[in-house]
């Protein structure tokens, strides 16, 4: 499993519309093939900034499988226009558990 | 549910050493009341850079109740001395899943 990690700053007073098409856009991401699941949380200190954690079964399922989909398109109208700036994307590979 | 987020650099050459000094400290953290979870990985790209995700009860577990202790006491002894540059640490609301 490879989890997927982003910080989005969402533009000023469009949280709430971030929000619901992220709502959208969750049945999207979901869909792929090796999705395992989705979060996404909301910072308690500045409500403005989210993170996103996705877990994949392999790194190509989220670089090669989703980002040259068809459906990637659709993600990316619903979603990219709310970020400023543009978010980095990192991969993490879990090694210890609690 | 609050999630803990820290993005950790380890000093160069000492990656391997935090990891043995990480497993060790694990078992002081998932002992502290409201502790729900705990999560390290490793970044793919950059293999001396990790994500610390640990899922808190409330807020407080994490800032009053862990931070407070005598426990974090020997937590930091274990660990902070690993850290260039020393991790901003930022707390979530989950509002989202699939």
């Amino acid at each position: 499993m490879i989890l997927e990690l982003a910080i989005l700053n969402v533009v000023e007073d469009r949280a709430e519309e971030f929000e619901k098409a992220f709502a959208e856009a969750r049945s999207i991401i979901s869909s792929m093939p090796g999705f395992q699941s989705l979060e996404l949380g909301r910072n308690l200190e500045h409500p403005k900034r989210y993170v996103l954690l996705v877990r994949w079964q392999t790194l190509e399922d989220h670089t090669v499988g989703f980002r040259q989909s068809p459906e990637y398109e659709t993600w990316k109208s619903l979603l990219h226009h709310f970020y400023e700036p543009f978010p980095s994307v990192e991969h993490f590979e879990p090694i210890l558990k609690a």
